[in-house]
């Protein structure tokens, strides 16, 4: 119940109509008895900078940052964490004392994301497709994890090579290298882990898949892919098929969240167990998520 | 249930913590089956443009404003209602077509609370205590009210004097003049309304009366006090005593807030009977108001 002491929390993008965020953040209000209300706005490109005025000036609790505006946001902010200034991206604003500071939680999401899976990250050879905005989060969890090697493929080249140049240069990353579609299976053969950090295989392309072959895809190997619609893509799939364990994006889309709800409230905040698995299941109903 | 969809409308004031409109208006927002919320926020008067500006860049419906900025505010809408034009003052803003039109919903809160007793206004002579803002909102409806004659008193001689001659001059109210408290009771007896527009007898003064003699008040008389917490004021209960009809300000106080969701969704919403003593018995119970 929304009262006069009710801090409001929101997230802006463009367009904004498919965001999970208000019904996974305002679950996660309620789960932890916080008193606040979590909205979502469309926002134009043009007005990034009354929005972080508006912050300010109704002195709301922070604001998500989504799909265009997480680069551009930047312009407008006092403060930026030590991850934004590497990333050129945020995706979390906090009113801190009548200033704007900058977070991304996208990389912590993913960390908190792997659970039991995260020791098979310590020195592993990493294959990842896309080079976009979600990889280049993803190459600076890699790096936290102490990978030993990535290598990167896109449908565009250049991409792909900047983003493997940043991983090595900025995210300290040992080594890290590009890959032609025609060399990828000697490329799997040699990595442990394959993750999808493109669009690839999601609503409604779901029969598409980053792998037309999965011969060199094993049991020994670990398949994340970012998507979380549907629940299960083309590339999961195959991969289970041949008995790899495959993880799918909907926990990191979670833990990325409440990474932003930590932040705002200065609160250790911990989401497990049964609590976890209501959560996912809502969301998966109330968005009609595919399988 | 807030989604994605989700309209956000909100108040603005200074201080703003004992507002009762986000209980007010979520009750109605949910009575009405309305996809929207209603939060408060505390706002500073320096950031009176950044929050227009905020209503357009996160497309929010539109707000509230409450003490001190119904002013203030003007300076920085688009469009004013002829009834924000005369008063100089508004507490509904709104978000047409990417411009803030101004509305004041006080004067239409007023005239709908008053149901039945709306007869007794045609003609009448009316004595009314205060000359601040809310006089001046009750001013103005009791010249669409096409009463005869408005009688001001002021403790500040010189605000009962302006808005006396404002409500002549401005609002047409046929006869307008003030009173000192040495005549008040010749002026009660040449009166068929007494209505409090001061502040005197509100919470924690509720011994306080902006009467001290009752001995021309009768049963012929209605008495109308703006106040809504003590629920009955000194000036009530010794009107009461006497045989007058008397009401309290809560009703206007919803109704005003109605208007405002009139407003902002453009649809005639009723609100009366079990719903509206529910809606009262709730603010009562959750605000912890006296009787």
């Amino acid at each position: 119940m929304i009262k006069t002491s009710t801090t409001l929390f929101a997230v802006i993008g463009d367009p904004i109509a498919h965001s999970l965020s208000p019904l996974m953040q305002n679950w996660m209000i309620h789960y932890f008895k916080i008193d606040a209300a979590y909205v979502a706005f469309h926002v134009k490109t043009h007005h990034l900078k009354q929005c972080v005025d508006g912050i300010k000036a109704f002195n709301m609790g922070g604001i998500n940052v989504t799909v265009p505006h997480k680069e551009q946001i930047l312009k407008h902010v006092d403060q930026k964490s030590r991850a934004v200034e590497l990333l050129g991206a945020a995706n979390t604003l906090k009113l801190k004392d009548g200033s704007i500071a900058a977070y991304v939680t996208d990389p912590f999401g993913f960390i908190e994301s792997l659970g039991n899976n995260r020791s098979r990250f310590e020195n592993a050879k990493v294959l990842m497709f896309g080079a976009g905005g979600a990889a280049k989060s993803v190459a600076y969890a890699l790096s936290r994890l102490n990978i030993n090697k990535l290598t990167i493929t896109d449908i565009i080249d250049e991409k792909a090579d900047l983003l493997a140049a940043t991983a090595k240069q900025a995210f300290k990353i040992p080594h890290t290298e590009t890959v032609h579609s025609t060399d990828i299976n000697d490329c799997i053969s040699d990595s442990a882990i394959i993750i999808n950090a493109s669009a690839v295989g999601m609503m409604p392309d779901t029969e598409k898949s980053v792998l037309n072959d999965y011969s060199a895809v094993t049991n020994r190997h670990f398949v994340f892919d970012l998507i979380y619609n549907p629940g299960q893509t083309a590339l999961m799939k195959n991969a289970r098929n041949r008995g790899t364990v495959v993880q799918n994006g909907l926990d990191m889309l979670i833990f990325q969240g409440l990474q932003s709800l930590r932040i705002w409230m200065n609160e250790e905040y911990e989401l497990k167990g049964a609590a976890l698995n209501e959560l996912k299941g809502i969301m998966k109903q109330e968005s009609g998520f595919h399988e």
